[in-house]
């Protein structure tokens, strides 16, 4: 059972039950080269901008109030996914966003004409272009709704970062006092503590939901009203500031009209910056995930000062294995991010005059990167940050081990007798205590008031305050 | 309906119909982040890797006949598609592969079992471990499933790549006489025809096609047989040879064992090497979707030498729109494909010691850019390049008023004498000819002499074996 | 004429006459790879943070004034670069900065030594690490020295991007009336002004130039103070506030004390970020850059609506000939920040612990990210932007001749006839308006009315207020 | 001292004893934006070509002997390096090549004008263009000097990597029955020898070495001749193959003429695939660079296997600290050849038609990562492997701590058993081997038969001959 449709370019037969149209198979036929569709909050998006367009439609007495509760009623379907299957076109179409935009009011305006009675098909009644397209042009409608999508997601992206960052905390509570030998360019440095780097971990965490608060403010000002090059042709002005509010109303986003809509519609340089902030984020988690692998590396012949959870069984092959599985998605999902940005910089240097034809893919990589950061921000969370724990026992053996205190008495004992002291240690397998205490060069309790965890670990010369109380 | 299923860190319900099992189960939890399962190449690698792990396994007498039997027929239900939506885990997965070969060994399990008439989860008759993965690792199956995936892959590319590198050239003979102006810079230079630009296109695809094939020689080297960590151990010598063999029997493609199976376990090299290729046709292609993108502007504004196809209506707010979509769909596949690349780069870089964590990532990335190409390379030709005419009359109009042919005069002229003619032309808008004649340099069949196509598009002064006899 | 030198590694041979000693010149043995140097505004930099630690050390009674005297005058000859010859260290060297510090210490130490009348290498009377470095950690010299560069280079960047901006507004308010054809995806669609062009060029810098000043409150705070890992072990309390203030008196920039001088020695997320805003940047360059290329493109044979300004011969084999080589210089720059943005996320996510060993690379690309777009913003604005003029009549013959005033009609006659007469147009040659007067569909009088550049490149329908009129 | 020369745009002022005219002059006013002037390497291919086509041109009687023999004396002097200083244009100049190849030409015409007892700038004598540039376009002349100067380094570069490799290869040898644990995704996994992990580090260099020598057939083909689009217009046909078999000659490099000089003088493929080879190897040296630093990591709380040689000191503040720097500093050329490899594909991408305006800035990148490649690669060799040292009893003493042999006696005691005795070891601190003494599963020479470093090592049950031996 099929309908014929037709465009300037001919006709083509439609399954009668499609919602789509000729548009929408053209496009389908055109491009299918990656095999997915748009995402789902892109789809949600241009439903609540064509819903918005509608609704103003109306109240300007250009629409027929019967036509638009249709009109609106088949958005909110669309909106809440019901019509997800109608959408055709590949995530990667050309055409500068018109073939998504094309197969989104062909669904509507079937799903209308259905809801009013009639037959799929009948555009006389309600027609893609002339009702669902009204006073838009793909060149407005389609940024606008990337960039309302990119805003819902940021906000979601957030609390997820800001979830992430307050576990790191609790484990910084939890083990503020832990001492553990500090490492630079992977060998042993001076004393830290445990808690301090899970708060190195959550205060780059904390800058990156500072950043992505602030990326909202970036993308908020969109283009809708501004029609084919961002001039407003043929775009009652009216209608412009009514249909951003009610985008405004029905997203519950702070969207606002760009000041000027021209060069909103060609520039794509605020998503390039929110691009760079998501970029941040993933440097950050590889970091943590590299870190994380480092410190749990063992059980038995690596560093084994943390212990991930076990979420899976390691090996086929191997007895008992675990291994940092949850850090290896992170790094995969972060290299993923990081070269996203870069596909993203690239298309935005690539616009032409006034339009960007590749927004298609600025806005799949963007979107696709927001949803997997916020995916796997969760999954770091509740399967490996929340269970980590520390092995205390193992961060004082390779503390003591490490011979790292011994900095803190060079300001004491100046820095040559430290090194030969230091030599000492690693060549007999003392420890540096033993051997100062042998050597008569400080008493067990002026030692211990060096190494106290908050002495070895915050600026200043360790012990200082209670040697000087005995000096007195 | 559920059946329980344990491991070495509890027991979790699985729905009593999955042919997945706790593995699966569990790193669908730990890993939903990108939504997409592994590629449906990658997983047909699986199926014919692991039914060439169990036919030798009968053969070696260490698998019964009636369980390979089930084994077999279930790892050619899994390798045509049957069971793939029974492959529950994330394409970007940790644990280096484990957990797709994990899903792997259960759904073959299961399906044996069935296909034997026992109920599912029986795993004291067939094991995913013990039967399934007898004498494998996942760090043996995996890549070399990875690599056999992408062999194919990469021959089926190539032959899409000839297609359209033919199509190029059917152009090149049709247009060969076809003059018009060349541009360098995007400036107007000296005289080229129609059918050279098509070559230059077709022969930047002839080398992509060659390295296409190249390709293959560099990632059919598999480690089959190397397990944990390429030094084999447990793993029967006999079973390696024979196991290559039957895969490359049961895949037709030419795989082999590498010579070193140790290093060939922990060593991408030669999968970002094939990623370079991939990104150098990618690169050809946006430079040829760049060229049409400029011969086609217009239609009345622009360049206009080239018309491409119109493949779908391009506006609905301007009538009769034709946008350049297939195009701006090529570049984006080809932006996506460069920088899928450099995740390629960089996740090999990343490797550590025995193993590289992030194959699933390069895997992923790599055979989704083969996937991509190769779908883009089909509709490139047949929707765009097939289907390009050229606008004759537009070409000529430009030649000539370009001046182009100036320079062909400069050998006779010098180059004073023909600048300030050219000067001459382009104030006064009179065709470098009439000057050249109106001046009494030259007379018509002398300039036809020199203006031959073929004398202005070839090595060495235009026209000079004309002249030359003129002068005897 | 040499000295000997001494380090726990033995002794080496240095020329007498050579501020740099032993660590310098082991160092430029082992990393002799880029064969650049460090920048000069990182030397600056470390010169300064330098003078701000032996001032406050003499403050706080650690370095005595006769030393400290000579120190500090050392120090300002290498701000102002008059012993750059003795950095003779790679820029690329391994080590996290300690290579560069080491080096910076033995100058200061010579030279300051030579002030005071010694032979240089007399480091009894003033050590490299006992007095210049005192108090200090490559930990948190160089990265507060890193962050002080940038600091200066992004403000002085904006300055250069703010000039950028106003020569395109200039052109903007010139051009401000000027019709033009509009094009999308490279193709004629409706009507823009040249003016609006300009403008929005001039908007993306606008929006670049407030993100280099935000820039600045992301690289401000520094880790002076910190030493090995931030934890500030032997760094007395009152030196950390006095030599941050110090540092911002003798720089004049709002450097400040980082919250946790812990996670601000490690992490590297404010670097990745600033680099997001270049890469920005650098996209709006090459997308300015490359309209002006298509737009210039010509002189006859190309769109040929602006003229850039020639400022150097363009072939040597074609006579008259001159290329838009300033925008190609422009791109050029573009292509590498983007890719230096790239190397930056990269190097930010591969810090290990407590810091990240590849500081010197990102700082390197960062700096010399800054120091280009600086010189090729003043470029591309006085040798390009500037004396850009626009063919006036060639903008009306190709908007003519686009019959891209179509769309205005739109709301008076319907999309359909529209599409009618802008066929007959396109296939007979006539201009829109003559059609429509033939056709009897509006008065001379109106169609002026219509096509007034305000009416057609302003929101709204074309000519309403006046046809309005008319009908009353 | 001042003397003026003239061009089209007017007359400038040059210094009198300067050889460069007044396009380089012009250029460096405009590009003076990176600061850095072409790679020494180019300007010596420049020279080189120069040299040819003079020479060719004598031959086929266009230039006058004594002028050509001033012409060649002037090409040696330049491409030794004696007139680099007359190179005064920037590496990313606008311009295709034009800017240095104007520089080039006016350098070798004054300093041949003084060969021949002229003043400089006496043009009408030898002019840049008429004579230097003979016969040339910058459009073939560049490309050509390009690729001749990428030959010379790809095989230098394969020399280096061909050392490194060896050196790998020597430790391979030295340590070949050194057990140690296996790792993989950082865990303890299953045994295998030090040498095993040299060899396979040699291995990928090995490939790289093979990709380097095959790189040189791709770049080898050369357009000479083809002038400014390819076409070879106003080019003699007898010249071009003289040329390019002087050229060949000069230089002693397997160049030769490309088959279509119109294709190869726009498409830069072969460019993107050689920089791909490059970006290969630069992530094998990290991978090593990264190993390396994991297992040298220490030396008392980290791995501590590898011990590398103390190339310099590694702390100002913390006594007797060693850093693993030259792995640093592989790490970040390894990073930036990466990511020129990317600024090759994005710059390949962006030809436009007859040329690819961006040659400079993709010659520049390529040529540097090779230089850089080539030191680092020496670097690596001379001042880390060659004095690699591994401490076999911390090997053993992980070894054993780490249980990895558990998995060789799977095939006797079954995957559960094994499990069993791994926990008890893991749990208890003892030995695997004295467990399954205890227990009775083994006796001490058939544990030592298992347990053999070839045993452990190679494919098979560890073993197994000896054991069916006892069972006979």
């Amino acid at each position: 059972m099929i309908r014929i449709e037709r465009d300037s370019l001919g006709e083509l037969s439609i399954p009668k039950d499609a919602y789509y149209g000729i548009h929408a198979l053209r496009a389908k036929e055109n491009f299918s080269v990656t095999g997915q569709p748009p995402h789902r909050e892109l789809i949600w998006a241009m439903a609540i901008v064509k819903k918005a367009c509608a609704w103003v439609n109306r109240e300007i007495g250009m629409l027929e109030n019967s036509k638009a509760e249709a009109i609106l009623k088949a958005c909110d379907e669309l909106a809440v996914g019901n019509l997800d299957g109608q959408i055709i076109v590949d995530a990667l179409s050309g055409g500068a966003g018109t073939t998504l935009n094309m197969n989104i009011n062909e669904v509507i305006a079937n799903r209308a004409l259905e809801l009013m009675g009639f037959e799929k098909g009948i555009y006389d009644v309600i027609h893609p272009l002339l009702h669902i397209n009204l006073n838009q042009s793909t060149n407005d409608v389609f940024p606008t709704a990337v960039k309302t999508a990119i805003v819902r997601l940021l906000r979601e992206l957030a609390d997820e970062v800001a979830l992430l960052q307050g576990e790191f905390q609790k484990k910084e509570k939890e083990y503020a006092k832990i001492l553990k030998v500090g490492r630079t360019e992977l060998q042993d440095a001076v004393p830290v503590t445990v808690g301090q780097e899970f708060s190195a971990w959550a205060e780059a965490l904390n800058r990156d939901w500072w950043r992505l608060n602030k990326a909202v403010e970036r993308v908020r000002q969109v283009s809708l009203g501004g029609t084919a090059v961002g001039t407003g042709l043929n775009c009652p002005k009216i209608f412009i500031d009514m249909a951003i509010e009610k985008l405004r109303e029905f997203t519950g986003l702070p969207l606002a009209k760009a000041e000027n809509l021209f060069e909103a519609t060609q520039n794509t340089d605020s998503l390039s910056e929110v691009s760079g902030y998501l970029k941040t984020l993933a440097s950050d988690l590889i970091k943590i995930a590299s870190d994380l692998r480092f410190l749990s590396s063992g059980p038995k012949a690596g560093i084994g000062e943390l212990r991930l959870p076990a979420v899976q069984v390691g090996s086929s092959i191997m007895p008992g294995k675990v291994n940092p599985v949850i850090p290896e998605m992170v790094t995969q999902v972060g290299i993923k991010v990081i070269v996203s940005d870069h596909a993203v910089s690239f298309a935005c240097s690539m616009g032409n005059l006034e339009l960007n034809p590749f927004l298609p893919l600025i806005a799949h990589e963007l979107i696709g990167s927001l949803k997997m950061l916020k995916s796997c921000s969760t999954l770091f969370r509740e399967r490996c940050i929340s269970e980590i724990t520390v092995d205390e026992a193992r961060c004082r053996e390779l503390f003591d081990r490490s011979s790292c205190i011994i900095t803190a008495f060079s300001p004491y004992l100046g820095y040559e007798v430290c090194a030969e002291i230091y030599k000492e240690a690693l060549s007999t397998g003392k420890r540096v205590e033993e051997i100062l205490i042998e050597r008569g060069f400080f008493t067990k309790e002026e030692i211990e008031s060096i190494t106290q965890p908050q002495e070895l670990t915050t600026p200043g010369f360790a012990g200082i305050k209670y040697l000087r109380r005995l000096l007195k």
